[in-house]
């Protein structure tokens, strides 16, 4: 006892605990202890970012498991009372119709009421985002309440709506990523940083699609087809962590809701192993990808002019504008109506043209689902249309097989939604949902035959929907001639530059900022040698110049000069253009860095800009040559 | 009669043929027709480049196919031989070894008299090509020859030597497709274009994969993963499409060849598909990959640590140095004595520490391969192991399954094999090889574990051979911290820039051209003003001196303006940095453009160049701030 209490005393002035003394070992305890510490710090180190995507993959898939229960549910409670209503044909009606109108007309109401950006997927959108473009409010939390609720009433109106969740989940996990990163800022007190918000926002898009379908590698490779035009290997592997945490938690509470037993695919198919398909049928999946292929192009050009002859249409177009919900309402009717079960709704084959006009609703939707599953009906109609011509199947070398036309509906899937959305992932999409991947080759040809078809006629649906609400963007430069390769900026720049030169007069430069409205202007060294020196902000240049008392001592001009002089700050332009910079360079720069805009200079004179209007009309032009007057 | 006649007569100042006319319908005809000719242009085209990928994936696909038919009829003969030879000791062994150490020291001795670069998998030095450095003669078609000959004396080495194809198989890919690019060049008479060229070798590489594992989707995630930074999807396109023509050709042959009915993946699985693993396995499944990726840290520290020893070794880099094939036949020697069947062979557990000393043969051959089975075998160990611990399966819920090994194989070599090259598209690979992917989520999560462990304590299998090869390379900016955002080029600039003015005199230009050694030379206004008018390449200047008459006329110093006016030529500067541009900019700008070099101007002056040395240095400073002294 009096040992315990010496060691005690003793322990005051030296680190080393009685603990460690009475246990064996000291040294190697101590040993692993460090090693601890060392781990700890190491994976802190590389840890932060990583925390902070797992945490949004797990968030999301809580959301997005929370908002399939609670759809489930009501679905549920609506076919109970249609069955339950009695016989009654007007009962029967009301109870089929009222339920997705009072959901429909509630989901636009509210989301409207909120905030005007909530409606749609949002998809588009983000893609203008993460080109560079600041769309204001876009991604603010405010708007996260407003599109889950929204999308919870709009997938609940079910089968009549039948519209999905893909969009809008990528632009909840988008919100999510923007709002997450920004209590970053706030918590540890960094400075604020575009290109790491622009990581994580990427990584949210990827953790969007795979909290929906379980599906992290097509999460991940669809977000990128569809995002960006170009992407770093840093960015892809943020985007398999987060989406892998996000479908890890979704499927995991799948099974602790003892739906399911242990993780799987969504929607498990087991086709034979051994032959999944003779080789003469790679011949019928090129066919049916080009068959989607066609589709995809009629699809998206009906879509774009109905759109656009809601938008136009005086009678729409004012509804729209003024009442919302009831427009939703009304097209709701529409669909309930067509789709009610003891009418035209068991004559109906296809839903084709009704998902045209769900797409025009105002309420937070996806519209990926119900696009692949149209192509997964029209797959296997071919399919189930080969099994009847060919009842033996397709007779190769000695052994036949009889034709699986699920493995058309797989094809068929990919190859529309590939097709429509341009994109080539959907391939992978189809073998993680199902499990298997045996159909691989033929699945790959079919959406590369749909895509070949739809990419030369048709902008896909997310530019597509670009195109109609005017969003800005940048297009591809899709011309290879080797002509287009000797355009230079010189050809296409803006050479109406306002600049700004130190020996300006002050009420020069009071005219010019109040007769423009531009951000930036470039300050040059005098207006005789127009030498860059940087840029200055419109607002801190206003607020110079209201602070610059404006008495003149006579016999001295007063000048911009003296302005700079108080501190009104300079910015640098970091990355110069020449005149002889070549177009193709130029959109490359664009569209790797997001750039909005850039300076010309030649022998250091500023001689001219490039923004994406003068990007835009070059590419045009070069696309397009104009005809020779 | 007299009508044909007529008709005939007509013809020939009208284009409507007598055919035609005769026809019913000759309006619906013509319009087919128009159509058809439309078509027609429209495929060209679009075509053109898809027409080159698709040669490319084929011919590929017949090159790979018919390596591996030759490589199994001689491992068949090698085994009969070996059986057949009787029961006495001495001539079994001989059997045994001769072989393998004959191919091997002649595909040494083969491929290194035609080419020295032809040994190794090529990975290395491509991802350096990719990066914008040129290696001369390395995409040489020559090599080709001599690297498929060496290559199939390799793989028919067999299990001895145990090495793979993949990463010869992605040289010569693209060895074939710049060749393909030259010729286009030729036949075509367009001017070369470099990023053309770039996106012909992108998709080389991913065509390389494919075609050896009959897997388009990993093809081509793996060749980006492995080979850039950075990415466009319109290269990630024409991958797939390349990709795809090459696996479906390589498989078509096998049905041809009937050894497959029809086209199915590799090696095939029939995995449970209704509950392939039980839920608490993801945490064995986790533990797996945390082990592959220590595993892969002491393999890829062993396999440096040997290549270096190897290297400055005096014996055998003497041996390496003089003559290759006899080190190559004594490695083999080794190797053979040490599998040798009724010898230590049947007691080894692991090839892992052969593997290190077969790498280190001069040979062509893949690595990717042998580390992939290793990484199976590991987790197929630990997947008996559990079975054999839990013999009943792991008790979740109510009914309990069986572990199933196959499942830890196949994460164990994704795991391995994507820790060792520090990609995640093993993972992919290793669904598309065995047509199943149930297990899509664990053998994703044990993939993350593993790189995690693996990038944060070794360069990939790649990168550490550019180190030991002392290949130039730009290494990423590890460091996060806000901090590194704050360091600007003016800080790490290289400032000792030798610049031409238009006012040099001619002597000086020649002192300069004949002291220094650059490719390049920036050529400045006036010696005063320095600034920055475009660069004079050193050949053309080294010509217009020499062309220019030395005579000069007395009290007119003859200077570089003279030289100018006679037609040398200057090429314009087309980026510029300025010295607020920040490390990580710049970095970026290397990465994305494949930059060697750039010039820094500050107001029109060329004040210093940027070029991965100073990147480099800068990089390492960032990362590892220099001790205060």
């Amino acid at each position: 006892m009096e040992e315990l209490v010496g060691l005690r005393e003793g322990s005051s002035g030296d680190p080393v605990t009685l603990q460690e003394l009475w246990g064996p070992c000291p040294r190697i305890r101590r040993g692993i202890r460090g090693g601890l510490e060392w781990l700890k710090k190491k994976l802190f180190r590389v840890g932060e970012d990583w925390y902070f995507l797992m945490t949004l993959g797990v968030l999301m898939a809580l959301i997005s498991y929370a908002m399939s229960f609670t759809v489930g549910r009501v679905a549920q409670a609506h076919k109970w009372l249609y069955q339950e209503i009695g016989e009654g044909h007007l009962l029967r009606y009301l109870s089929w119709a009222v339920y997705p109108i009072a959901l429909v007309s509630f989901s636009s109401g509210f989301s409207q009421s909120i905030t005007p950006s909530s409606g749609g997927s949002g998809i588009p959108e983000l893609k203008t985002i993460l080109s560079g473009v600041v769309l204001e409010d876009y991604l603010d939390i405010k708007n996260f309440g407003a599109k889950v609720v929204g999308l919870t009433c709009t997938l609940a109106g079910g089968s009549t709506i039948f519209l999905g969740k893909v969009g809008p989940f990528v632009h909840l996990s988008v919100m999510m990523a923007a709002y997450l990163g920004r209590l970053r800022v706030v918590t540890t007190g960094e400075p604020e940083n575009k290109s790491k918000q622009n990581e994580m926002l990427v990584a949210g898009a990827a953790v969007g699609v795979a909290t929906v379908f379980a599906a992290p590698f097509s999460g991940v490779l669809f977000s990128i087809e569809v995002m960006s035009s170009h992407f770093s290997v840093w960015d892809y592997w943020r985007g398999f962590f987060a989406a892998t945490c996000g479908a890890f938690m979704f499927r995991l509470l799948a099974v602790f809701n003892s739906e399911q037993e242990t993780i799987t695919s969504l929607f498990k198919t087991s086709f034979r192993v051994d032959i999944p398909f003779d080789l003469p049928e790679i011949f019928f999946f090129v066919a049916l990808g080009a068959i989607c292929g066609v589709l995809s192009c009629a699809y998206l050009f009906c879509q774009r002019t109905f759109l656009g002859f809601v938008k136009t249409n005086p009678v729409t177009s004012k509804l729209l504008a003024t009442s919302k919900p009831l427009y939703s309402a009304l097209a709701a009717l529409i669909l309930a109506s067509l789709t009610y079960p003891p009418g035209v709704g068991r004559f109906m084959a296809s839903r084709f043209w009704m998902l045209i006009l769900a797409t025009t609703i105002p309420i937070p939707a996806g519209y990926f689902m119900p696009i692949f599953i149209f192509g997964a009906a029209t797959g296997r109609l071919i399919g189930e249309a080969l099994s009847l011509a060919f009842p033996e199947g397709i007779v190769a070398g000695g052994v036949t097989n009889p034709i699986v036309p699920g493995g058309y509906a797989l094809a068929g899937a990919a190859a529309f939604s590939g097709a429509v959305t341009h994109t080539i992932s959907t391939a992978l999409l189809a073998f993680e949902m199902t499990g298997q991947i045996v159909h691989a080759l033929p699945v790959l040809m079919a959406v590369l035959a749909a895509n070949a078809i739809a990419q030369s006629f048709q902008p896909s649906f997310y530019d597509g929907t670009i195109i109609v609400k005017k969003l800005p963007y940048l297009p591809w430069i899709r011309c290879r001639k080797i002509s287009s390769h000797r355009v230079v900026v010189e050809h296409f720049m803006n050479r109406g530059i306002t600049t700004l030169a130190k020996d300006t007069p002050l009420e020069e430069v009071v005219k010019v900022v109040t007769s423009t409205d531009l951000a930036e202007y470039p300050l040059v060294e005098s207006t005789e040698s127009q030498v860059l020196l940087g840029t200055m902000r419109r607002a801190a240049l206003v607020q110079a110049l209201q602070a610059e008392p404006l008495s003149w001592a006579p016999g001295h001009q007063r000048c911009l000069q003296d302005v700079l002089a108080t501190g009104c700050p300079v910015e640098p332009v970091t990355l110069l253009l020449s005149p002889e910079t070549s177009l193709h360079q130029a959109h490359n720069l664009f569209e790797l860095l997001n750039l909005q805009f850039l300076f010309v200079t030649s022998r250091g004179r500023a001689v001219g800009t490039v923004s994406w209007v003068e990007l835009k009309k070059a590419i045009s032009n070069v696309t397009n040559p104009p005809a020779p007057k």
